[in-house]
């Protein structure tokens, strides 16, 4: 049996948390949160609002946001365990432990929407070899997915997912506006979200793209830009048509 | 009965075709192209190359491309039947004749990617109100989504599609460009790709935001930027960054 303290309380702790439950081979021994409140929604465990009482494990989840974990590593103390922690984008020396790694769940928590953990992407490391052994064992209780990932890596992956997640549901929202304010429902554009998404599977983005701006169809390009009223939505308009024309080898 | 002409042999054209042969109610009676070779994709139907030797038929498809369809309405003659075209963006006026509408699938074709019709929303109107019920029943035994969709609408999806989907696969490219020079699998982001669209199934996009940009965490946005080397791309996470922090209400 794998011990494990899980620190912090928010989304990622609580989808580990719930996701480790479910596992006969691991048990989480103790959740702990600054926030009294917060911990309640962690059930038959035992948890702390206290740094200084936590209790010993084979293995420390530190799943705060990204500035806080330096602190909160210093204020776990000396510990025999592997500590790790579980951001995209922090180095694994942020940890100030002898064995440390990072268990890196590669995608989008929010609170108000489960997310089946069995398939989210982990990406995991360890500074030192010895320790890989026992964080491959948690992360492959957790997922069917999980990739030995540098952290020259991770840091790739984490901008990766910046423009193929946050940057695109922006996107999302201008579309979502644009029909609002012109009385269309944004429901009509879900069949076409999906089959963008879903060409994916078989082929790469770059031979998926279709539309006016790859066509360097100039009528409705033109016609496009004198729709939109906001200057910001223009720009953004240019810049990704640019974008599609230089990939696709068209000048403007 | 429904007599139908399809005009064009392109994606739309060999989807329309598809799907009209599984029907009972309705009848490609001829296909009209300029290009021999394409029009032996459809097989059991009489196909043509002479514009001037158009059969007679209840419904005209005109589905060619955006800049063709005037020049293509005009050479098929004068017509008793309904004339339609399958465009997004062109206005209904670009047809010459007398009943004229529009039938346009909102989707995007690629030729090596089969769509399952019945699921494409379909957007109809017609510029005569008695030629509408005709319309309407073509476009039910295509679709299980039929919107009324007036040609003001039309121009707002046509431009929401663009940036959810033609931009929003540029995205998509950028990020697999990113993972392909620094030696990581794109296949690694698709699970958080498949979320961020299943999110909006439950949540506005708005509400789905997460990332850097909308924490407003500085340190890492000045990572990512410092690690992109081109300037386009550099340009593209200042101004899509911008534009979350302005839609959640925070300062660059």
């Amino acid at each position: 049996m794998i011990s494990i303290v899980l620190i912090g309380t928010g989304n990622v702790s609580r989808h580990l948390f719930d996701t480790f439950s479910l596992s006969t081979k691991i048990k989480v021994v103790q959740v702990v949160g600054r926030n009294e409140k917060a911990l309640r929604y962690f059930s038959n465990v035992s948890t702390t609002t206290k740094f200084n009482t936590v209790a010993d494990a084979d293995l420390y989840i530190i799943a705060v946001t990204d500035d806080a974990i330096t602190k909160v590593s210093k204020s776990i103390g000396i510990r025999n365990g592997l500590v790790v922690h579980t951001s995209g984008s922090v180095a694994m020396n942020a940890l100030s432990h002898y064995n440390t790694g990072v268990l890196y769940p590669l995608q989008t928590f929010s609170k108000d929407k489960k997310v089946d953990f069995k398939t989210v992407p982990l990406c995991i490391e360890t500074e030192k070899k010895t320790d890989f052994k026992l964080l491959k064992e948690v992360a492959e209780s957790l997922s069917k997915s999980v990739y030995e990932i540098s952290s020259k890596q991770r840091k790739t992956i984490h901008l990766a997912a910046v423009f193929a997640n946050n940057f695109t549901n922006q996107l999302y929202h201008i579309s979502h506006e644009i029909c609002e304010q012109n009385d269309v429902p944004f429901n009509i554009l879900k069949p076409l979200i999906k089959e963008t998404t879903k060409k994916l599977e078989t082929l790469k983005p770059i031979e998926a793209q279709t539309g006016p701006a790859k066509r360097n169809d100039q009528e409705t390009l033109e016609r496009h830009l004198a729709q939109l009223d906001s200057s910001e939505y223009k720009d953004l308009y240019r810049s990704l048509t640019k974008s599609i024309q230089k990939t696709h080898g068209k000048k403007l």
